[in-house]
C-alpha cells in the first residue's frame, strides 16, 4: 500500500473530513436504509438481468444507453406505471428523471434552489442526511411541527404567515407525507389537500420524498401523493433503494422540465449504472406488487418483534410511536437518557442506532430519542441487540431499572 | 406532461445552463467516448450476471455491498490483478477507489485539489469535459507542449521552473500518457522516467489519466504507467466505459489513502450501482485479456477505415496524427477551415464530431482541428459520414476540391 506522501498541503480549503477507513459493520445494525438481505430475490433479479441483457445490452456502447440523460426508458415508464397504479400520480416518461438514488435527488435540488441565506421549511423530525446538506448549502431552517398524524396544517400556514410578513419567500417545503422519517406517520387526505392548498397560495414549491411510500403495509388504501393533488407546484422523489436494496444507486425525481433540466445541467456524473437501471426495470415491471406484499409482511413481523422486545426489555421506559409501515421505529427513552451518551458504549457491545438529534432540526428537542431500523438484522438479532441496548443503556443511565421479570437495579 | 410554473425566480443563482430536451442521436456520430454495440458482449454479460446475483446478489440489501464506501471488493480486486499484470502497478483492494466512470474521478480530484486561483499544468491538446471542470473550479491552466511521443519533457521542466520562479506550486501535472487524448501518442519510457523525477522534483503530484490506456493494440508492450514508476507522487485513474460501455458507470482511482479518503468525504451519492460493478468484474474477472483482443481487432479495422476514408474524402486536404489504438483519429484540416463553422452545417447532414478548439487549453490553436471517434460508426456509416463531412466542408469552404477521383469546384 502507498505510504503518505505530504500532499496535504496542496489539499483546497474547507474540504468536508475525510472518510475513516471501513472498520466493518455493527453486529447488531440498528442503523440507515438496510434492507433485509434475506429478502433479496436473487433468482429473479438473476433472470431479469440475464434477460433483459441479452434483449438490450447493446445499448451498454452508449452513453446514457442513447436515451438521452434523464435515464433508461423501461425504468423511467415503469416509475410512470408504479406511482399511477399507487400513488395517483398521472406522468410520462419525460416527466422522470432517473438519479443514483434518491439522495442525489435531494443533492441537486438543493443545489438548483438554494445559495446561502435562503430559507427552507423543513419537517421538525426528518431524515438525517438532508438536514446535513441543508447546511452544507447555507440555508436556514424553518422546522415545521408534526403531530402523529404528520405534518400540522396550522402550523405551516403560521410558518407561511410569519415568513411573508417578514418578506421571505421559502425555497421549498421538504415533507416526507408517507411513512415520515422518522415518525412514520402517514399523512390524512385532508391534510394534504390544506398543504397543497397553502403551498400554492403562499407560491412555495413542495419538495415531496416518498422513498419509504412503497412499503405501507396497506399500499392500495395509502392517500394519494401530493404530486398527485398539485403537480405544477410539487417536486416529487423516490427511491428502489428501499423496496429491493440500497446498493443499487436507483432514485428517481418527478418535476417539470424547468426543474428537471437544471437538475441535470448540475449533474456531474452522467445517468446512474445502467445495469441496475435495467433490472430494477425487469424484475418490478411484472413482480412489483407480489415483490412488496411479500417484502412488507417480513418487515410486519420483524416490526412486531422488535416492538416486544423494546417492550420486553424497556417496560414503562420506553414510548414507541406507532405506524403502519417502513423500516424504522421512533423510539423515546426517559428524559434523563441521553442518546448521545449511550452511541460510543452501544457501538463497543456491537449495537449501532440512529441518535434523536441527527434526526431533527432542532436536535435538543431529540436527546431522549432513537430511531431504530429493523429490516437488516434478522428477528434473533433485533432480540439480542435490544437487550445488549438495554443492558449498555441502565449501565450508563440506570435505566430501565428492569428487563423481563429481572430487576437489573 | 406538468407546464412550468413560475419556479425559475425561486432558482439558485449561478446555475449551468439546463439541459436542452434529448433530442435523439446524429446518424454519422463521430462524437464522444461510445463504444461498439456489436462489440458488446451480450450472451457472456448475461451469464456474468446470472452468475454473480446468483452468488452475492444478497449484498444488495446493505449500502456499498457491506464492503464500505471504497466499492465491491471483487472488481477493486480485478483492478489490481489489471492492473498488475498490464500496467507494472502494485497494489492492493485498499488502495482503489470504485467511482461513477472515470469522470467522477475528475470531478472529486479537481475537488480535492483546487481552490480558485490555483494554478494546474495540462497537455495542451486534452479531453475537452477536463478543460471544462477546471475552468469550473476557478483554477488557471498552463498549457503543456505535446509532440509526436506525448508531453515534452524539456517543456515540462521549464514550466516547472518558471512557475517556481513566481513562487506558484501547481496543483497536479494531468497527463494522459498511454493513447493521449485527442492526439493518440503513448509517451516512451524515457519521458516517464523524466517526467516522475521532474514530478518529484518540483513537490508537483502527477494525475494521470489511463482511460483508454487499455486499447493499446499491442497493450502487453505499452510502457508502464507512471504510478507503477512514483506511485507515491502519483494519482492514477481510468475506466471500464472503453473496453465495455459508456452506459456502465464504473471507472476508478488509484492513491494515496490520504487522497482516497479526502476524495470520498466529498462525495456525496454513495459508492456506484452495485449490478454495474459486479458484472464488470464477474466478466472481466476471467475474459479480460480475450475480450480485448476481440475489441481491439475490430476497433483496428475501424481505424483503417476512417483513414482510408478520410484520404478518399479529403485526399491532400487533411493531416492525420498516426496513433496505435484507441477509438479516435486527431485530424487537421487546412488552416482555412475553422471547424467551428461546419459544426452546425455537418450537424444538419446528420454528421457530429468534436471540435478541435473544444480539445485544447488554448482553443485558438485548434481552430482547424477535429476529434473523429470511430467505435460507434459501422464501417458503412464511417464511410458515408465522412463522404458527407467533405460534401460540407466543400460547399462551406471550398475545401477540399476534390474528393476521390471527383473534382467539386
Amino acid at each position: 500500500m502507498s505510504a503518505d506522501t505530504g500532499f496535504a498541503d496542496l489539499f483546497a480549503k474547507g474540504l468536508p473530513d475525510p472518510s475513516p477507513r471501513f472498520a466493518g459493520l455493527p453486529k447488531y445494525n440498528f442503523v440507515g436504509g438496510h434492507g433485509d438481505p434475506r429478502q433479496v430475490p436473487v433468482e429473479e433479479l438473476a433472470r431479469a438481468a440475464s434477460n433483459v441483457l441479452m434483449r438490450e445490452g447493446d445499448k451498454l456502447a452508449w452513453y446514457g444507453m442513447s436515451q438521452g440523460p434523464q435515464g433508461y426508458l423501461g425504468l423511467r415508464q415503469f416509475v410512470c406505471d408504479k406511482l399511477g397504479s399507487h400513488r395517483a400520480i398521472k406522468i410520462v416518461p419525460d416527466d422522470v428523471l432517473i438519479t443514483s438514488g434518491s439522495g442525489q435527488s435531494l443533492e441537486l435540488i438543493n443545489r438548483v434552489f438554494i445559495n446561502p441565506g435562503d430559507t427552507v421549511i423543513v419537517e421538525e423530525l426528518t431524515y438525517g442526511a438532508m438536514v446535513k446538506k441543508i447546511r452544507a448549502a447555507g440555508a436556514k431552517i424553518v422546522g415545521l411541527p408534526l403531530d402523529e398524524q404528520g405534518l400540522r396544517t396550522d402550523a405551516l400556514e403560521n410558518i407561511l404567515k410569519d415568513l411573508k410578513a417578514k418578506g421571505v419567500r421559502a425555497k421549498y417545503i421538504y415533507t416526507i407525507p408517507t411513512l415520515q422519517n422518522p415518525t412514520g406517520s402517514v399523512l390524512p387526505l385532508e391534510r394534504r389537500q390544506q398543504t397543497v392548498a397553502l403551498a400554492r397560495a403562499y407560491g412555495v414549491p413542495i419538495f415531496e420524498d416518498e422513498c419509504y411510500a412503497d412499503l405501507v403495509w396497506t399500499l392500495p388504501n395509502s392517500p394519494p401523493a401530493l404530486y398527485a393533488l398539485d403537480p405544477a407546484n410539487t417536486i416529487h422523489i423516490g427511491s428502489f433503494s428501499k423496496t429491493l436494496g440500497p446498493a443499487l444507486r436507483v432514485g428517481y425525481a418527478v418535476a417539470s422540465w424547468e426543474v428537471l433540466s437544471r437538475m441535470i445541467g448540475c449533474r456531474t456524473d452522467g445517468v446512474p449504472g445502467a445495469i441496475d437501471q435495467m433490472v430494477v426495470a425487469e424484475y418490478f415491471r411484472t413482480e412489483f406488487d407480489a415483490h412488496i406484499k411479500k417484502l412488507t409482511g417480513t418487515l410486519r413481523e420483524k416490526h412486531d418483534v422488535l416492538i416486544e422486545a423494546l417492550a420486553k426489555e424497556f417496560g414503562t421506559a420506553v414510548e414507541i410511536t406507532p405506524t403502519t409501515g417502513g423500516i424504522y421505529l421512533w423510539v423515546k427513552l426517559p428524559d434523563a437518557v441521553d442518546v448521545t451518551k449511550l452511541f460510543a458504549p452501544a457501538a463497543k457491545a456491537g449495537v449501532a442506532f440512529n441518535p434523536g438529534p441527527e434526526w431533527a432540526c432542532d436536535p435538543n428537542s431529540s436527546k431522549s430519542h432513537m430511531r431504530l431500523c429493523y429490516a437488516l438484522p434478522s428477528k434473533d438479532e433485533i432480540r439480542e441487540g435490544v437487550a445488549q441496548l438495554a443492558r449498555v443503556c441502565f449501565e450508563q443511565t440506570g435505566i430501565p431499572a428492569r428487563s423481563g421479570n429481572v430487576a437489573r437495579a
